[in-house]
């Protein structure tokens, strides 16, 4: 293994994204007063990484032919997308049973949307993905946030607090899976205790698993459609665009199998006039391929070597404290134990660093000492952020 | 002019788009029985040619910097659409104004989500394009057909009957300007009846203006944002995808200029988690420009010759009558004087002709004896399509 992590071409090159109207590295002085000559982007959830050649040479492809008009039969597509979940997370999917949405976060939406009313209370078990919060709130729905519990850095269900939370007014549950920001992979006991809570409490189960792909070695995700008897309440997401990194194709899984929910969801997906760009159709079946696979299995790789510097370096920090990512890139570092308040530390890292990290208090309840770190770049551009974190709390060491 | 129609390199070659899963090659069989080997697919609206080089080339350099990641500022891409209303058509864009939607189906299905409740009339002048019943009817709003008046193949308003047709319960209406299918290009008069009508009856003024930019010699269009008084009720749609034919893109503009119709429609994108793919914003920026300008100048130059050809041999048939677009590559040709049902004159073009093209049906009342041909592929199609319509309909002459 450590032969791909110590030089891959693929991944070790920097690649200047300034200038070319990417968010990550464009939007971080607007948004983080921190300018891309000088500093490092580690906010949004893309990766500094070209997708796997196929991706780029379907592309290309396209361009070779020239026209782009309306696209036609997505079989080839729907079947791409089934023998992945197959392959990769023994999950069979009828082709039947998958939307094709704006990618998750227009899938969240819709869900909500479809499935909920205004005024009714969704869950989420905070800190989480900031965007559900967004969405629920701009659809006057509210948001209930049900926080996890965290031990020494190790989040878990606290599911009984969270029964003696609700009171009944919530029809629907968002949940993450893995985990994000905390890099959670639940385990199938854990996936049956919020299967059993949104029985209970008589909640449609949204699954965000768009990080399935992103697991680390010694983790084994598995998909919330493995559990026994949730099917008639439960909304599976998953998307291309995270793995490969092809956010810009906006193009996302949202796969139902219950029958009902599935007309529901398709009639409000008919009647807002969503259908898929060709672009992310043509990226995303070439994707899901043997191919794509084999290139997800090295960028494991590479992540986990760039995961192992940035926690060692970070914990080497007095006050820091990086938590262990059994998923995802993102890395959810807690500021607690440094004693300075919030607008402290992320002045240090904003300013003295020069790093933009997502603030912790935009994921909800639980997350005020954090900031969340984007590791999804070049070996070097992580040693690099290491050494200027221990500089700028090198008052603590 | 001559020198552009006769030969023009962008447009005259023909282009195999079958197997590429373009819908308008690959789906006719399954949908008109018209196998793509010996058939002419002249029914989606799409063109069979590329867009113009500078699109192409912003795609191939996406392509060449190989990261797809979320889109950054928007800021570049509005001023070129406002760039594009300014010159060609004299109209001053707020960039605060513009929404970017997945294409116009999305924007005309916000506009009803947004402005309309459950069980609300929304009126459509008929025929006409067949998306907009679809979004109105899955949203559970009632579609209201106003027929349009047409004399002898000219089309016109017939206000006094929409006026006694109406009943109070409507609260907008979806006005297609130039008009799909019969190809008007309507007077500021008759726009300002349009217009009046909409205030008479309360209802918010939705102008799908998608083909203001394929407008022939002799015709100039209007937006109906250059009306006065009617900015408090009226949401503009227009494209880059249909002029410049990348309608794979899926990316279209809505402009609102009124603050709370646009304070509305924002919160329902807001609330649907939309926003657009960085593939559609980097070629409709590089559309609208001065290249892509001149572009559309000698496209429809080509159109407006196809146009011609197709008309004569049309209109050489008795019985069929072409109607003289003003605007659009979609011919609209009514069968009624062959005294052939529907049938009878529908399995000529697809089985005799092998044409696939548009059931007037579908565009709503009016529509019956029509059949709506896509005129924008290369001259030799046009050519091949009039000898095969004459061959078809060969015992009338």
């Amino acid at each position: 293994m450590t032969a791909h992590s110590d030089l891959d071409p693929r991944f070790d090159p920097i690649i200047n994204r300034v200038g070319t109207s990417c968010s990550k590295w464009d939007a971080m002085e607007s948004l983080y007063g921190v300018s891309p000559q000088d500093g490092l982007a580690m906010w949004v959830a893309d990766m500094d990484f070209k997708p796997p050649a196929c991706v780029a040479d379907a592309l290309a492809a396209m361009h070779d032919h020239g026209v782009y008009g309306y696209y036609g039969d997505q079989t080839a597509y729907k079947e791409a997308i089934c023998w992945w979940m197959q392959t990769r997370h023994n999950w069979h999917v009828d082709p039947a049973s998958i939307f094709t949405t704006h990618g998750l976060v227009n899938g969240t939406g819709l869900c909500v949307d479809a499935f909920t009313k205004p005024g009714d209370g969704v869950v989420l078990m905070t800190p989480v993905y900031h965007a559900f919060a967004r969405v629920i709130e701009a659809a006057d729905r509210r948001v209930v946030e049900c926080e996890l519990a965290n031990t020494d850095g190790h989040y878990s269900l606290d599911i009984a607090a969270w029964d003696a939370q609700l009171d009944g007014s919530e029809t629907m549950l968002v949940f993450c899976s893995p985990h994000n920001p905390n890099g959670r992979v639940w385990s199938r006991a854990e996936l049956q205790e919020v299967a059993d809570f949104a029985k209970r409490h008589d909640l449609i189960l949204v699954s965000d698993e768009i990080h399935h792909d992103l697991i680390y070695p010694g983790f084994t995700h598995t998909p919330m459609s493995a559990l026994d008897g949730i099917s008639d309440r439960l909304v599976m997401m998953t998307a291309s665009t995270k793995t490969f990194n092809i956010a810009g194709a906006h193009i996302g899984n949202v796969i139902i199998a219950d029958e009902g929910l599935r007309a529901r969801f398709a009639k409000r997906m008919g009647a807002l006039g969503l259908s898929p760009n060709s672009f992310g159709i043509v990226m995303a079946q070439a994707a899901y391929s043997p191919t794509g696979a084999a290139w997800v299995d090295d960028l494991m790789v590479y992540l986990d070597g760039n995961r192992q510097i940035f926690d060692a370096g970070i914990n080497a920090i007095p006050g820091l404290k990086s938590s262990r990512l059994e998923a995802t890139y993102l890395s959810w570092v807690d500021f607690a134990d440094t004693g300075m308040d919030r607008d402290e530390f992320t002045r240090r890292v904003q300013q003295d660093a020069k790093i933009a990290a997502n603030h912790g208090p935009t994921f909800g309840k639980g997350g005020e000492s954090f900031l969340r770190f984007n590791i999804a770049t070049s070996r070097a551009v992580i040693e690099d952020a290491v050494e200027r974190m221990q500089k700028a709390f090198a008052d603590l060491q």
